[in-house]
């Protein structure tokens, strides 16, 4: 036995318990998402605000590139797309007014038929609950706190990804205030194995294989990685981005109208002080700002490398992270 | 070599690198420091507003009850006591004035001669630094950020806190805002880890040895538990505030002027939503609210054991986790 034989692994049918964090903004390319998987872990396509053909389009791009399994990211059902209080938001950060008669986001019913059709092998969610029937794949739900956890095994998920504050990107919260549900993954992570029977993926600050083996150590039976896979070559994202990484990070409304964490650009910095109550979520299109640099706490770890090599790089780590945490004196190979 | 002989421990003069949180309050009584101590961890007392000949008297008392060594923590130097904003805060909040001719606070040059002169073996502060001339014993830095570890480095401690936003009580932030520095302890470690020489102890959010295995795993070589000891014999800690310890917490700066991780009571939700200005910290006496509940975010993971048997649970609930986490099957004796 392996740190990475877990009966999440099996549940997936991957060979490493290692899961690439959904991310919205276009990175999670088809290629990004094989490659993961191609290496052993799970790769999972961003598609919350992805229009049903194109989803199509890019699972099936995956498929071209890998047989293993691959996951597929949408959020729960959200009210119709909103434009209350955009007018004035985008006047005072001086940003483009998303147009009034802009296209709806896609529905989620339309989403969920394309992975069903295509028999995407893995679905997870975020933002609550969405309807599993006639849903033949194993399915992930996000909880910020210990409720969630709960009321997403009442639910029916087959594994639950445990999202700690340090976590880059929306927060998850769909039951209570974002503002009580900002825990450390350190702390959320044990109290959710304690409260729910299936497994657990630790999410939030996780960077390199020190995090993974921490998230085994904590009961977690796997790990999600957004963050680290920014500095990989299939996401391709832009210098500027990556450099900001190395900065601290906040969570803010003012990207999206829901709360995100992200870079503390001037951006962010000026609309938190602005007063401004930010618009409704979700907007037609999904972030009010052109390029929104979201990122998790663990930023200043991020490393350059090709996916595959990551993935690599990554179960190694967590091997070593072991033995010294044990002391067992285990030299880097 | 077993998960606990690491070179903190070592340096500590400690079985167990696990370091009792010193905690304002009263719960950090001799008897506490002296059990954590005499179990093979490291007790310390919460000194910080401790006059100089009350000090003297808890570390004799300690003395007592074991000859392993234990530490005194204390605040760096802070301007004095004031009353700015106090009368209209407590007005607002429904709580006694404190005296204007109140006394001013123990004056850290005293409390640090007192430490010198009775040989405390370790000492540990918050809020910065403190001079270090005259003084032979270990000395540990607390540091919210990567830069605060470097200054404390820099400052020459021995070994180096890093205080997670998952911590109960202060923020021990005192380079830059402290909402800047509320970094998961997930994030924080392995990054102070990278930055530093000295050895790092992991706190915030641990609360069983699933934790420290964590923080072993995040390359910490000790954790630092304060929440988890509020549930002792020895701290005595009352019913109602160890039933508290399972709702929410919030960073805020109702209690003391300052940022401090607290349970979500009533008082502290009135005061936040009051938009007034908390008082300057310091203040006379610690805390606007008679009965504050400070706790950390694995409040929920509390149990009530003597500290001895605490102590003895956590190690061996250590080597568990990690043989857990590398999915070495060891079953619990």
């Amino acid at each position: 036995m392996a740190w990475h034989e877990t009966e999440l692994a099996r549940t997936l049918g991957v060979h490493l318990p290692i899961l690439q964090a959904p991310m919205a903004g276009g990175w999670t390319t088809p290629q990004l998402v094989a490659a993961v998987s191609e290496a052993g872990g799970l790769g999972a396509l961003g598609a919350a605000v992805t229009p049903p053909d194109e989803l199509r389009e890019q699972i099936r791009a995956v498929r071209a590139l890998t047989a293993k399994p691959f996951g597929v990211n949408l959020f729960a059902e959200l009210p119709a797309p909103s434009l209350r209080g955009v007018q004035d938001w985008a006047t005072a950060a001086g940003v483009p007014v998303p147009a009034v008669a802009g296209p709806a986001g896609p529905r989620l019913a339309d989403q969920l038929a394309v992975v069903a059709q295509e028999r995407v092998p893995v679905l997870s969610f975020t933002f609550g609950l969405v309807p599993l029937d006639g849903l033949d794949c194993v399915v992930l739900g996000t909880a910020t706190t210990v409720a969630e956890a709960r009321a997403l095994q009442e639910h029916g998920v087959h594994a639950i990804v445990a999202q700690g504050s340090e976590a880059g990107g929306h927060r998850a919260t769909f039951l209570g205030p974002v503002d009580a549900a900002l825990i450390g993954t350190m702390a959320l992570v044990p109290q959710v194995v304690d409260a729910v029977d299936v497994p657990v993926v630790a999410a939030g600050g996780i960077m390199d294989g020190r995090g993974i083996a921490a998230a085994r150590a904590l009961g977690a039976q796997g790990a999600q990685l957004g963050t680290a896979f920014l500095g990989t070559d299939e996401a391709a994202v832009p210098a500027d981005y990556l450099a900001a990484l190395h900065a601290p990070t906040t969570v803010t409304r003012s990207l999206t109208g829901r709360a995100a964490r992200s870079v503390r650009t001037p951006y962010v910095d000026r609309m938190e002080r602005s007063g401004l109550e930010p618009p409704d979520f979700p907007l037609p299109r999904l972030f009010l700002q052109e390029r929104p640099f979201l990122a998790g706490q663990g930023g200043p770890l991020l490393r350059r490398l090709p996916a595959a090599e990551l993935v690599r790089v990554l179960e190694r780590e967590v091997t070593v992270a072991l033995d010294a945490a044990a002391a067992r004196g285990t030299v880097l190979a």
